[in-house]
């Protein structure tokens, strides 16, 4: 048995290393470019629907804004804690990050899980919301969305 | 009429113009940074299907896959035609693009267009076998929609 043990606790071992690689091996560069990418690409969506609601509401697509809305809750809900791995607490490679590595302290992790669900939550209902079509609605939304981004910015960013 | 036309028409072009300037002015370099945000995003998203159901489907998580299929297919359908403007079809600023300028040929239009309409109708179907969790299903569809992209990739994009 002393021998058999060891040999299957390297086996699962193995084996259970093999499906964390297989759920894809990000390097740090990696992770902070794809976060960044989903940051990015949801700030576009979040302009669409301002630009729509607040800005010019004669320009107000129904279909543009719920796509937008669509656009921000899928991506604050595709898993990004992933994308913040060990290493990602700096710039990596050619990437570099504007989140505080304070962001990753043990005893601001009940902070950051609060904010991360309140965004998510508002991203959510934004999505519910713009498929009513009631403008007023979405721009009260839109609104708090907005301000459940910028908790995060104001806290973990190192630029406002 | 004469004085009073002009002026109408100018009030009308500054009108719709004002329009478009809500509806997002992005400069050519913003542009390409939301669109390979867009790709970036989507390619990571592809990447975590592929490890769940190609891989190494003893890590497959439905939850986790429709995320991503959802993802994939709410940036497929977020409009990104609008991230193709003038002055797009080469670098801009800080930004380069892969894409080659041929993509913006008038006689290219029916091939983009095409390209486009295949990949967005992919990744809607993608979406929506996650949902089933099928493994094997989603597997084939996985590889059909990477064909989609594929397929712009071979023709439009200046690495391979």
């Amino acid at each position: 048995m002393r021998k058999i043990l060891p040999q299957l606790f390297i086996l699962t071992l193995l084996s259970s290393t093999a499906g964390i690689v297989a759920a894809q091996q990000l390097t740090p560069e990696q992770m902070i470019k794809n976060r960044k990418a989903g940051y990015e690409f949801m700030a576009w969506n979040m302009g669409k629907i301002k630009a729509q609601v607040v800005e010019a509401p004669n320009t107000y697509n129904k279909d543009q804004v719920m796509a937008a809305a669509r656009t921000i809750a899928s991506i604050a809900n595709s898993g990004m804690g992933a994308l913040y791995g060990p290493g990602t607490d700096k710039d990596a490679g050619s990437e570099k990050t504007r989140l505080k590595s304070e962001f990753f302290l043990p005893q601001n992790q009940d902070e950051v899980k609060k904010i991360a669900t309140a965004f998510t939550g508002a991203a959510n209902e934004l999505e519910k919301v713009a498929e009513t079509g009631n403008v007023d609605a979405i721009k009260a939304q839109f609104g708090k969305t907005g301000e459940a981004c910028k908790a995060c910015h104001d806290k973990f960013r190192k630029d406002k």
